[in-house]
């Protein structure tokens, strides 16, 4: 029997992934599952973009060019100029997704055994694009007591070494919501550069920042243009996941050379997906507008519903759609599995993230979970009570 | 300034790329240009699978299962039972593109430092696949002169190394329209299977099949069930490049979870496109038919008008629709850029690929290109002419 790479036999399951069988089992149980686990929102997609490639009328479902069109990466320099980062077309490389985005940023700057750093909890995939460069992650922990605000910029010099390539954040963040302040960005920005670095910037949920708060992103930071590096995605920010259309953006012209590379070998982003994107960046303020009014009261609700429920820790999010919650438990992983697969309420469970898969440390978040607020309040409040329920259930 | 990795340092540029600009200049000073250069095929795509993606009325654009839905992948089981290759949807990950079958498949096999086996000349990419995974391109050189076909197998094994994790075949061809014969399959499956290693065929071409042979697959081969990986894609099959639909089938279970892995990591492929690759397998067989035909006697004018060109050497495509032809000249490089910032009659001129970017032997193939007959008859007829005038015009 030919062997499986080492580096294969190491890349992670997807944290959710392991949970399906049990969700799908409740299913077929008849009991109706709400799904707090995954990133997925319900938001309608624009429809313009829709309607985009509805009326195409393509004869030929030809290659887009490898770094993408240049008139949606005109159009896109035009939206990031709305946004406070100055930037060229010449300065962008569309990508499937935001995932191709960081898969060929980290395959451009690390070589097999180098290392990034970045803030725990983190996105699971990040170890996932690690893994399949040869490359180890070196978190450094941020704690859910401090509301997942940046440790001190000496841990993070702790543990740079020769090895080290970049530090990678997520901003605001999944799996926190957190918002990284001005001032958070600044220490990050003296710390690359002092060591020369590269600073990674997953900034996919920008537009979803809340109470009157700025986002800041690193591509605006003066003095920093050789070492920022961000990762972009349509797939939040207009509802369309499915499209797989990101970007990477770099006014350093080696990295941008480097990733049209890996761009070339991979031939095109999806044509249609294009399509719909191009005509994404024409929809209106006032959907972002409505949008966000939802989300906020989305995580105004659940984070109600939620002090409801005796001995627990929430880190009140400032973006993105996610919360983490310690719950008075030892084994999230363990919980979440066992509602799905001893508890209902009226024929309702629910199902949500544990959080150990977005740590890296050993054990670490061991009681926490996370909850995407992706459902209407109606569901959100019912799977809350369903949650409290179980609770209750599981610790007699 | 932070440093690009040595594996993005060597990720080569595409081949046709570097000549993009001169064409450009080509077509500012007024020149059409004739492109024998991309395989991007002018055939229509089929009308249900643009159809079915214009009638969508998705509000949502969600994201696909990762490894494509089971709808889809059931119906791609009854089109692999139609060529003779009996597989399950479990066999099946969907994937963006013949390009991502590529990666994933390359990296669930290999670590740093380890090697492939690849008949030589090769579709450029398996290069930039495997820079990418930090593995390194053992060439096999098949000869203009024996038409490409398959070196004796003792030159296989004679590359074989404890570090060889594959042998990897285009069947039919991309860049000599060779089809290997069921011998030659069967010689590498014993080989393969002596060695324990992978066999891994991009058969993206299989439709493209001519003069009356057939297709051997290395997922017919009975006894390989292990052993053999088949890379597949939409792309050429229903001349729909830009989709990015493809996929990596096997009956290795190790292998297809292992690429399930990676599927996860970058979440799903592009909705829209599985909506018309779905669509596309109802294609009736009467769009191949024709095609094939066009095909054909595309093919068959262009050997007849490159005969008329004196001390050539060409090897007839048994399928694809490409064709190498070594020129009475040195340096097919040199000759390409010269045509373009040269030579023009009655205001048009032509781009085709140096074959060097298709060997990775050093100077093989230096007098070679790649002609793809992807235009229109007439049009090759002149292209064709173009290129007779050039080669007068570039040796006095």
């Amino acid at each position: 029997m030919p062997k499986i790479s080492n580096k294969g036999l190491k890349m992670p399951e997807s944290p959710i992934r392991k949970l399906v069988p049990f969700a799908e089992n409740a299913k077929k149980k008849g009991n109706h599952v709400y799904h707090l686990n995954i990133g997925q929102p319900d938001i309608k997609t624009p429809q313009i973009a829709l309607n985009a490639v509805q009326k195409s009328e393509l004869e030929v479902l030809a290659y887009a060019r490898s770094e993408g069109s240049e008139i949606y990466r005109k159009k896109l320099v035009d939206y990031y100029k709305s946004k406070n980062i100055m930037v060229t077309a010449n300065d962008i490389v569309v990508t499937t997704g935001g995932s191709e985005a960081l898969f060929f940023t980290i395959g451009s700057i690390t070589d097999f055994g180098d290392e990034l750093i970045i803030p725990e909890p983190f996105y699971a995939n990040y170890n996932g694009f690690s893994i399949a460069n040869g490359v180890i992650i070196k978190p450094v922990v941020s704690t859910i007591e401090k509301g997942f605000s940046l440790p001190n910029i000496d841990v993070f010099e702790n543990q740079i070494t020769t090895k080290t390539k970049a530090i990678i954040i997520c901003n605001p963040g999944n799996p926190t919501g957190y918002l990284y302040t001005k001032e958070e960005i600044k220490k990050l920005a003296t710390l690359v550069l002092k060591h020369d670095i590269f600073l990674i910037a997953d900034e996919v949920y920008r537009e979803f920042v809340y109470d009157g708060l700025k986002h800041h992103s690193v591509m605006s930071e003066t003095g920093l243009e050789n070492h920022a590096i961000l990762i972009d995605s349509v797939s939040k920010r207009y509802s369309m996941c499915g499209a797989r259309i990101g970007c990477v953006v770099s006014k350093n012209k080696d990295l941008i050379a480097t990733v049209l590379k890996y761009a070339q070998a991979r031939l095109s982003p999806p044509t249609f997906s294009l399509i719909a994107s191009e005509a994404a960046l024409d929809t209106p303020q006032s959907y972002f507008d409505a949008v966000i009014e939802e989300y906020v009261s989305r995580r105004n609700i659940l984070i109600t519903e939620l002090q409801k429920i005796a001995n627990i820790k929430i880190s009140k999010p400032k973006g993105a759609f996610y919360l983490i919650v310690a719950l008075p438990i030892k084994d999230a992983d363990h919980f979440a599995q066992w509602i799905l697969e001893n508890f209902q309420d009226n024929d309702e469970t629910v199902m949500f993230a544990p959080a150990s898969g977005f740590y890296s440390t050993k054990n670490a978040g061991k009681n926490q979970i996370r909850i995407a607020y992706v459902l209407k309040k109606e569901d959100l409040i019912r799977a809350v009570t369903i949650l409290k329920l179980a609770l209750l259930a599981y610790k007699s």
